[in-house]
Parts: structure tokens; C-alpha cells; sequence
């Protein structure tokens, strides 16, 4: 099954966009695991031993979600880190989040032209089990043209995998150089233009593309301006909880039939015991509050996220 | 010794500002090292298989050329194609490049917002050898804005390390986004002020700052137009040799003292074998056709860079 399908017939499964980001940082880890970690790196390294405590982080992590939510988000900057050890064990998770039936958005954000372009595909969308890493899609980077594109394009169709670029993000900086005003219009919506275009030429049977956008959810007059854009391609919006985007600020990245976007949270997710509300569950039974913040983020994106709410919010955009 | 510093002094010592790019491909090894391959992958899988012979290629590179040339360019892509042992054999062959003496430009065009920047820059530019991979500068994308790059600048200072910005590539692709025109001049002029802006605020005692930009020697006018906004700046100037860029057209990249930019070469040197010049030493000699190769490119780049020459590039440009 082509990605895009693959993607809409596990969030219609299980009945939410939600998406959880895993971005382990070492001094946010809960307590065991920092202990762990503690006692590990003098013996065995700091980059071994970070990559260890991790792994067991993303790995507790993805046995809470799994039944909860169709898609995860690694960030790969936190693996690399670690040095190499970190990327294996990035390697072991990625298998162990498609046994659990997990969808997976491998954020690296890479770009580059040619044949490097096509090295990058080849090490993140093989298509299958692999002696790199198998993701289900990988966000990737537009500074460099349409021609850096292609290689992840041609990859994708080819091992039924997907990207996602990057359109418009949620910092402050995406100001400086994505929002410049082109012929009129901010930049990024040339990009969305042409990431549309991508999308049609690799449509599937749900009517989106293997080609998504990256939209930050900061501003949601641009989602829902993007949306009308790019209707028949995938967004990833991130930038919900932690980073200031509410579920109503995401609500336009939908289509009419609440359907075409995943939304992210990473950090209010995978942290919630140091959040005040589950600051109980922070010695012992940390999963039981990633568990329990996942429902409640899943919650707050259904009651915004219903056709009739959405419906409206489409039409006054 | 700050890396603007160090990158002058070694280019001093050297007496060229030629670059070395590594960019191991499988199909394009020499036949020694695919035999190895061939006989290696059904015994311990492709990616190992893959990842020695690209370790034990680039090696031998760098016996080759660390007596002839300052500075090596490892593309990261080819690397992270060959899974995590990929990742491991670039380590060492950092290792190995600082132990002969060269500097580093990692290209990995990393790019991403806050502590995830911060990851990407603690993972290349640790200043030290460390458990991840110590490189003296990294290439870094700038579409997500000036906060992404200021984890990458703040590390770059706090390790005596450096980034090069891309501002302009040498692909078509560049006239996409790049060159798009924002109040009245293209897009990357504006990425270029920023650039220089910030090499103005990290300089060093040779008049150049850590944070560099890789400019695009396909079109010469523009290089000449982005050594004057950027008088402060490291240029690393890719698509010299097989890129199609020549030695003329790279002069314009330097300052009126032939210095401030480094110039890359990859497969015409690397592969050189593979070129009708050097086919002879395909089979049993490869590595005299790499040294040859990197004379060749020494020589055609001194007879366009002397200070003389220069200054008259530079006043009619």
C-alpha cells in the first residue's frame, strides 16, 4: 500500500492525528534512567551510555503510544548526539515501532542535490528491514531547489515511502527568509505550490500525495491559506503544546472532512511527569503520565477536530 | 587557535586552497575495493560490506593527499547510506584525517531550531575527540532562519570550530528559492548579509570570521558580488572540476590577496581513474592517479588565484 494510504488507514484506525514526537534530551529524562545513565558513563563512555538511556526512554515510550496514537516522530539530531551508538539504537527503534504497527515520520530534515540527495533517500527509505534505517517517510529541506527534491521524490514512489518538506515552520525565524515576499506572496507559498504539485503526481487511492508539508501551526491564517494551497497534501503540524500552538490553531490545517494532517507534540508528551499536572506520577510510574497526557492531547485535538467544527472553520478562513 | 585562524594557517602551509571532497560511491570504487565489496557482502551483510569499503577507499585518499592539500570535505549522505557502521567508519576516518594534520569540513547540511540545533551542533562540532565525530566545521542550511543558526554559531565559538552557511548552491535548483527576488535583489544576497553579519561578530586574527558561507562557482558574477557584501567571510566554493566550474571562474570567490576561500574537488579527484588522463593506473594504481589528479587541480587553481591575477578579476568585476 502506498504511503498516503498507509498513513489515512492508521489514523482512521485509530481515530487521531495525533503524532508523538521522540526528542529524548538527557536532563529531561525521568529519574531512573538518569540514575541509569549516571552509573553507565564512566564505565562505558557518555556516548554509549546516552544512547542506552534513549533507547530505553523511546522504547518505554512507544509500548505506552502504540495502542493510543498511528504515527511517531524520532528526531534525529538526538540520536546523532550520541555518536554512533546512538544511531543504532535509533535503528532498533525504528524496527521496534513497526512491530507495534506504528507509522513513522523520520525527522532530519536532510537535503542536498544528485546522487547525495539519493544516498540520503536510499539510508532512510528503503522500503524494507534494511542494514540502514527503515522509515515510513523523512522530513526534508527545500533551500536547494526542485532538482534536491526529485531523489527523495523518485525514492519514495519507488519503496511506496513518503517526505514531508519543509513548507513553513513554527519559529520566529521562519520569518526571515521563508516568509520574504516573492511576486506578492511570502515564499512559502512557492514552495507549497510546488510541494502540491509533488502531491498530485504521486497521489493515491485517499486522495493525497507521498509528498506532505511541514507547516508550522503558530500562525493559522497561513494553515489555513496552505490548506486551500495544498489540497491534496499531507501536513505535519508541529509545534502543538509545548511549542504554543493549540488544537483550534491546528483546526484549519484539515481538509473538510477532518482529515489530511497529523499534528505533533512532542515535549508535553514524552515530559508530562514534569508538567504540574502529572508531577505525581514523575518517581516511579513516569509512563503512566506520557499515557495519560497522550489521551488528553488526543481528547483536546477531537473537539476541535470534528467535520462540523472544521466545516466552519474552512468556511470563515 | 579559532578555526578561521587555523584554516589560514593551513592554507598558508599547503600554498593551495584546494579542498579534497569524500564522496565514496559504490559503483565508482576502484576494482580492488568492489572485488573486496563483492566478496564481503553475502558474508556480513551490504552495509557493513559497504561501510569497509568505503572506510578503506577514503583512507587511502587521505594518505594520498594530506601531504598536498589543507583541508578534506566527508559528505556525510554516503556515509549514513551504509546504516550505523557507515556512521562508525566516518568517525574514524576523522580521526584519521586530524592525525595527518588535515582540517575538516563536514558537509551534512544540518539544519533545525533550538535544542535540536543544538544537538546537530554538539554531535559535529564537539571541539574535542569525543564520542560522536569531531569535525572542524559543518555545513549548515539556513531556510528555517537566523535562530536556527545560532545554536550552530554559539557551539561553533565555544569550541574554536566554524560552519559554512549555505547562501548560494551551484545547482539549477539554486534559481528556485534562492534566487528569488526579495526588494529588488535575489534572496541569497540577503541570506549572504546575514552570513557576514555574523562572521563580522566571530572574527579572527587573519580578518575572516567562523562562520562561512558555500557559494556556487557556476555563475562567477554572482561569486564576485558575494566576496564584496561578504568581505568577512570563509567561501567554501563547491562544482570546481566535475561540476563544470573552472579555475577562472572560482578566482572571483577570493579577496584582493588571493585568500578566504577554499575550493572543492570531489569525483574529478577521487575517481580519477576513472578520467581518460588517468585510465592507465585504474587497475593496481589507483592512488597515483588520485595524487596526480590533486596536483593537477593544485596547479590549475595557483595559475588563476596569484595575487596579481586577482586583483584584476576583482577591480573589473
Amino acid at each position: 500500500m502506498v504511503f498516503s494510504d498507509r498513513l489515512s488507514a492508521a489514523i482512521v484506525a485509530k481515530r487521531t492525528p495525533l503524532m508523538v514526537g521522540l526528542d529524548p534530551r538527557l536532563e529531561q529524562l525521568p529519574p531512573d534512567l538518569q540514575l541509569h545513565f549516571s552509573n553507565a558513563v564512566f564505565r562505558q563512555g557518555r556516548g554509549l551510555a546516552m544512547a542506552e538511556a534513549y533507547e530505553k526512554f523511546c522504547a518505554e515510550i512507544l509500548e505506552v503510544v502504540a495502542p493510543l496514537v498511528a504515527v511517531v516522530k524520532p528526531q534525529m539530531a538526538f540520536f546523532e548526539a550520541c555518536g554512533p551508538h546512538g544511531m543504532s539504537a535509533l535503528g532498533r527503534l525504528l524496527s521496534l515501532a513497526r512491530q507495534r504497527g506504528l507509522q513513522i515520520v523520520l525527522d532530519g530534515k536532510r537535503g542536498d542535490i544528485g546522487s547525495t540527495a539519493e544516498a540520503y533517500a536510499a539510508a532512510y527509505l528503503s522500503g524494507a528491514e534494511s542494514d540502514s534505517w527503515h522509515a515510513d517517510a523523512l522530513t526534508v529541506n527545500p533551500w536547494l531547489g526542485l532538482d534536491s527534491l526529485a531523489p527523495f521524490v523518485n525514492q519514495a514512489v519507488a519503496t511506496d515511502s513518503g517526505i514531508f518538506v519543509l513548507v513553513k515552520t513554527s519559529n520566529p525565524g521562519s520569518r526571515d527568509y521563508q516568509e520574504c515576499i516573492v511576486d506578492h506572496a511570502p515564499l512559502f507559498q512557492r514552495v507549497a505550490e510546488h510541494v502540491e504539485c509533488l502531491a498530485i503526481q504521486t497521489i493515491g487511492g485517499k486522495g493525497y500525495g507521498a509528498i506532505g508539508a511541514v507547516v508550522g501551526a503558530t500562525y493559522p491564517e497561513e494553515l489555513a491559506k496552505l490548506r486551500q494551497i495544498m489540497p491534496h497534501t499531507w501536513f505535519l503540524i508541529p509545534g502543538f503544546g509545548a511549542q504554543g500552538g493549540t488544537a483550534a490553531d491546528v483546526a484549519a490545517g484539515f481538509d473538510s472532512m477532518g482529515r489530511g494532517a497529523i499534528v505533533n507534540s512532542s515535549r508535553n508528551i514524552i515530559f508530562a511527569y514534569d508538567r504540574p499536572a502529572y508531577r505525581q506520577y514523575r518517581d516511579g510510574n513516569w509512563q503512566r503520565a506520557v499515557e495519560l497526557a497522550t489521551v488528553e492531547a488526543i481528547d483536546q485535538l477531537a473537539d476541535q477536530t470534528s467535520a462540523g467544527q472544521l466545516r466552519v472553520d474552512c468556511k470563515t478562513a
